[in-house]
């Protein structure tokens, strides 16, 4: 199999991707009154399920980044002495990466690289947030429900399912008897390490050399194709990344861009795989 | 000045407002990137400004509603044994309390009545937030902001523009430095008590127990309308608040409603003020 949504390195250092996060992601609902109220008149002796959700999604995570959820780091497989100087030795710009990043610094696990930190650790995010009234203006409403959407990176050997369970569970422990919680998984997948040492890797990994005029390094990807752990498990198959994307093609967000010549490189690439897969 | 925006105890319970609380009401924004980015790319390398947002909220309370902003209560009057004694008295139906509420349990700082919480006892409520993502289902975005309205009940002796600097210097201060931060003050306005011995505030008493059968009890507002105050200070004029809304009309909320026996006894009540006012 091969799938083409990763993306190299730079635009002129190729990559291939031989590991994939997983992905655990909820959609988090707390109901308080059973309709909207006067914060002027209810404010103080009904509990707000805005101000409810907060307190309960601060206790999911700590300042420096680290999960707060119990036993979320039970099954997290350290990483090994030798997987780390592998991963340092992966070229990386912290100037350029800060500037597509668009921030002044980075943030995260102090005790982790920051390429550790994207690609073999796991993460929380909160995606989305909405409640109450959000229109220009104030309006004093105490509103009857108040939700946000929740996603999980994942890392070998954590089950996305195992990991829902237990955020539910401790979301369950930390919410306040006065309101109500309702916890959706909404889109979850495993994550997936593929073998290096096929001959169809071999392939890839010539082709993007001889395309790009440089030898391809072997990366761990920070996001999650849910379909390649599917792929091992029912068809009993292996899947080539080939992705041409950069980095700071702003995937998911506005202006989503990608870079041309890596188009025609792709081209290229994709052609040499199939000539060297043939021989 | 007569002003017609508040409401009484029940239908057949006339009352007359006599306190309103202040308000000081704040639109909350965290930046973080500079544009959308991945949550598989960036996150745990990239501080979220949403989950930066929900740990500084969950700053600004503790579970039980006390305010957390250091000096917000500096300033606050305590409630003297006479006045707790005559809030006590004011007829009060829990259980119609709750229904009217929608929720199961009421909720806030312990050590006051109901009663109190409502009217008597500065608050802070979330009454809007947003960021990221907020459709149907799942997308892994790390958003570039997050923002937040939060508004805070006032009492006598806490200036608004005072509040609002010692909640901007606190979440100024455990705001962390991989986001920034601006606070914006919407509306805000000052407290009032007015005098209860005056020849118009009698005219009507007189008028609303005329009109509905009972004599009115003087109660505390939560609500806030600054312009009394304005009235105080610029004008040197005491405002009589003759409303006659009920606690369940859904004030700022969906199927906001007015009972039409109420709107027939006001005329009423109307009439007879100007009748006795004008003797």
């Amino acid at each position: 199999m091969v799938i083409s949504d990763t993306h190299i390195l730079g635009k002129d250092t190729p990559s291939i991707v031989y590991a994939l996060r997983g992905l655990a992601y909820v959609e988090i609902e707390v109901t308080g009154p059973s309709q909207d109220l006067h914060s002027g008149i209810y404010g103080g002796a009904v509990h707000n399920p805005l101000n409810a959700l907060c307190a309960m999604l601060a206790q999911l995570q700590d300042e420096s980044g680290h999960i707060l959820v119990p036993g979320f780091y039970a099954k997290v497989r350290p990483l090994s002495d030798e997987e780390r100087a592998e991963l340092a030795k992966i070229p990386f710009d912290r100037q350029a990466w800060l500037e597509e990043a668009g921030v002044a610094s980075d943030w995260g696990e102090p005790e982790y690289t920051l390429t550790e930190r994207v690609s073999a650790r796991p993460t929380l995010d909160i995606n989305g947030i909405w409640g109450g009234y959000t229109q220009p203006g104030a309006k004093t409403v105490l509103p009857s429900r108040a939700a946000a959407k929740v996603s999980m990176r994942l890392v070998p050997d954590q089950k996305p399912a195992e990991v829902i369970e237990l955020l539910k569970q401790h979301l369950l422990d930390i919410a306040p008897p006065t309101v109500s919680l309702t916890v959706r998984d909404l889109n979850s997948g495993e994550g997936a390490i593929v073998r290096r040492d096929s001959d169809a890797m071999q392939a890839a990994f010539r082709a993007y050399a001889d395309s790009f005029g440089r030898e391809p390094v072997f990366v761990r990807e920070g996001g999650s194709i849910p379909v390649v752990a599917t792929f091992q498990q029912v068809l009993g198959i292996e899947t080539i990344l080939m992705g041409f994307g950069l980095p700071d093609d702003r995937l998911h967000a506005p202006n989503e861009k990608f870079h041309l010549p890596n188009f025609y490189r792709g081209i290229e690439t994709v052609v040499r795989f199939l000539e060297y897969l043939g021989r």
